[in-house]
């Protein structure tokens, strides 16, 4: 860290700040110069709260130049996290598919969906059971009872599943679910963060609309600091200015979360654009960047989907996606 | 509602479209062109939804015309709505400011605070009991004890008391607390919405950092559709690409607000710019553009603040804001 | 400036890189931790690349703390700049309002906007004759036509022009405009301002849609260091997610610029917001914020503007507006 | 176009309306609900000007529904165009590499860039001569003599070369040049452009940083427009509120401008990030959606570049990102 002192303080106060910092268990280094002093903070700075002590009066600005996050930090775990689930395997050079409706609606609906994407080589069944709408009027879910016929699809199919969770509270019900999905608006729900920190669970995080990288890194340090280091990361798109897709999907998150963390990385093609014919072209794009894995929407029945029908796809239409994707997943040496 | 028609879409399809259409209770007027067909919906939309509509194989676009949200919009109540609270009223020319420290850390310091903001002219009181923080590591808040602290302070001076809520599962300890505050991470955290529209207390509803001035009311409709029609709207910046403040106060969320809602809209200068002396500059503009309020912060030692001392006032500092305030408060014609 | 070197450096490469960096001309400061080093630079690093020092290979990252913009800077020039045309002041506490219509169409319309505008109390006229238009088939403006009706306007009126430019090529046509005016689009169009930096004439600089208030500083540099000080700032508006409003007024960039820059201040609140509704409200924020100015689009009948109507008052809107913004100007002791 | 019309209105006022639409050569089909009508504009409603529809008192909002660009768009223009020039194409499923440095900086170095980026496979070669730079203290470039130098490596080569223009008067010293480059900055430099529609070479659009697609389409259409149809669209990464990119390079700009026009659309990886490590990934990522080419940064000695030093890759690492590149255009079926 970096404190950058106002022109013309004088020797006092100076002092005075620098026994301050030191209170952190830093050590601080003064270089002055003729107009200008900086302190440079050596240590572990992860306590020190920069927005405090931009608020003392002689300090023009503070820079942090490390990383916030430890666990998450791949200078502290060099090697790949693999996240395991029913025998399938995550990151470090394992590639998976998870597929299925963005709401489950049905047992019928849910288990053909199941059957058709487990056919198309998708080895992870989703489906929403707990909804997040805009509208308090549009469909929000079937909460505890699409859990149930998740696990009834899981049955038929052996595919695990991976249902969103909306309130600590409901964490009973996700008991039998695989993994749990945190959605890009609960991305900063802390309260629920914690909570599932405590869990002996894989978590999907959704990095959230507006949040930078290294706010997604700090959300899925929430989770890890409790103890659950079984956390994937998950990029679906930012908000901008742009209005030809739904979001934007920051293709440059995955490479740059692969340096930063030792977390796995999966892509949602889907939620970014919003539109279906992107699905496959932002799914290769995901792969060639360096994605651990896609999430993307099947539905038996686009037209009539109680949810998000615009950007999902028929199971037809899937067939055709996953041909393309296994072959490029081989091209580039993914196991899948 | 308008659904704009693909190109070339033979007529038994069209006619199988406008029945589906029709089958959600609204009125579908045919507009033929030579390329184009476009189809007006006439009747309540608001049960339409849009994303299924768009994706239907012959449907090029669909665009809504008419707000989606029905007890927080003007058309359907011109008076504006008066938050009345320990006999303040918030809204309908009536304007009150909020203060108080980000973080309430002792009885002690939110006693002092209490008391210096009361002198200086502010009629409630703000302090964070429950902490949304970026960080795991950082101060998390004194939570239940925050909120004891906080009623003491308004047993010494009389100011009504509002606070953050971070989860539906606090809401008992809550009771005591006059105004429940959502903070911007939660702004659709729809679950805790929900619980917040069973009760029978003013809710101050903070704008996430990503999400429009329509969603904003979409979240406020939430909390209104379970009955509580007591909700206050934040403006509190929102994020963009600008780095010299911490967020961007849309200022023009004022006057939209106000024209689409009836509900009283305040305004948060301290944690939109992140800069004490952006406050004062930023609290009038507020009160030009038409706001109902400021909630601002004030902390007797920001330098040694637990959180967000960066944009803190000292009490001295808000004795000169509120003057100011004041002064303009008569000027624009509110009554404070 | 402050460099980050990487963990595990040796010490020949250090030794390397800081003889490299003091060829600068600067002070190179080590500060070594156990597993980091930081080099503080000290002295005039406007001319250090950063990039160029970011692309060293044992760099980890580089940190600017100083502001890259001289003769725009206030600690340089700390008191206000104050623009001078045709006996009217800008900036150091006088408030000028410039309107006037979007495009100018024809004599009769400029005349007649010019004579209302003045009765109503502007002090300047506007008016655009060289167009930027996103789509090629739209009206491109009276161009060089326009500037000799402008003249005429000012000529029935004695208001000061005000008009903008597009390209370097036209300055000889701008010899008989009062202050030129620099679109958003233009703000980096550098080689336009380096042109316009050897002129003795005042520039009213917009920020671009999509520019940092820094970018704004730094184009204002451009002018500036080609020996030309007289440059007006505008506000007008940054390019964010919310779509309410065209563009989103960033209110913040007033004190902000008004901290940092001795410049007069000016704010366009019709581009801004796109919105008639909106002027009032936003010049009334713009006013309380600290703004020197506005820019406010007038037209004689809206309805057949050929660019923009969306936007404009008509003169008896224009009269009303004027009329708040007096009272609201001599509240808040600014000399118009 | 829809116009929705506000609650309320007169019959007279709204045949006046119909009447003035109608005066722009189209059909307007109204559609009367109880609450709402809604008035469908049938025909070429691109000289229709949305904003002057949106300023008449009784129009609620209106709608575009139809893309405003005719001579960039695919519906008019089914098939692929390909760019040729000096015997190579782009575009088509043909996918070129166009390497080279940020900067001209002297004969030495750019023929000596020419020759490695040659052998690795690069087809044409870039690099800058009037360089936009956002300090005016910053090096601007060699400007005629870069091109100079440039043609020099071409003749050593073979590799037609690419270069930035920054205003239309320096046309008359682009004549050697191949493709001729409009920077980000210049998106919407409309005098530009109308200067470049005048030239018959091909033209290499860069879309701005706050721009949307359509905003690019727009812009080739202005080029278009005058008569020169050889434009390449070129996706470099938009300004969001990210900070750990330079820019966030917008993946989904490939599929959707392939959806939308004809014309040949290629990335640049390395300003989009602005750091050497995401240069592979992004460039493979391109491929993989779709992209028509690459433009990529390489410097002998991008420690010492004038420029952009961080984004550059040495000759060897270029060595290693072609082998990966032509192994993935060959697996997805482009020629090289």
């Amino acid at each position: 860290m970096v404190v950058l002192v106002k022109q013309g303080t004088d020797d006092v106060k100076l002092q005075r700040l620098i026994a301050q910092l030191q209170s952190y268990g830093v050590q601080v280094h003064p270089v002055k110069g003729t107009q200008t002093t900086i302190l440079g903070l050596i240590g572990d700075t992860s306590a020190v709260d920069i927005d405090q002590i931009a608020s003392i009066d002689i300090v023009e600005s503070v820079k942090r130049i490390q990383e916030p996050y430890k666990n998450a930090n791949r200078k502290f775990h060099p090697n790949d996290t693999v996240v395991e689930v029913g025998g399938l395997k995550i990151g470090g050079g394992h590639f998976q598919v998870i597929a299925g409706p963005c709401s489950v609606e049905s047992g019928e609906q849910i288990c053909e969906v199941a059957a058709r994407v487990k056919k198309a080589g998708a080895n992870l069944l989703r489906g929403g059971a707990f909804k997040p709408r805009t509208s308090p009027y549009a469909f929000q879910g079937l909460r505890a009872e699409g859990i149930e016929l998740l696990s009834e699809a899981r049955g038929q199919t052996g595919l695990p599943i991976v249902t969103e969770i909306m309130s600590a509270s409901h964490i009973p019900l996700f008991e039998t679910v695989d993994i749990i999905q945190v959605g890009a608006r609960n991305m900063q729900n802390f309260e629920l963060l914690k909570e599932l920190g405590k869990l002996k669970k894989p978590i999907l995080l959704k990095r959230g609309l507006a949040n930078t990288i290294e706010e997604l890194l700090m959300s899925a340090e929430y989770i890890m600091a409790g103890g659950n280091t079984q956390v994937i990361l998950c990029e679906r798109g930012i908000r901008t200015f742009e209005t030809a897709t739904r979001n934007t999907l920051d293709i440059s998150a995955i490479p740059i979360l692969k340096q930063k963390s030792h977390l796995p990385v999966v892509v949602d093609p889907s939620h970014a654009a919003g539109i279906t014919s992107l699905v496959l072209p932002l799914s290769l794009a995901a792969l060639a960047a360096g994605a651990d894995g896609l999430i993307i929407e099947v539905h038996n029945n686009p037209e009539k989907a109680l949810s998000d029908g615009a950007q999902s796809l028929t199971p037809d239409q899937f067939d055709g996606v996953m041909e393309k994707i296994k072959g490029a997943a081989a091209f580039f040496g993914r196991v899948m």
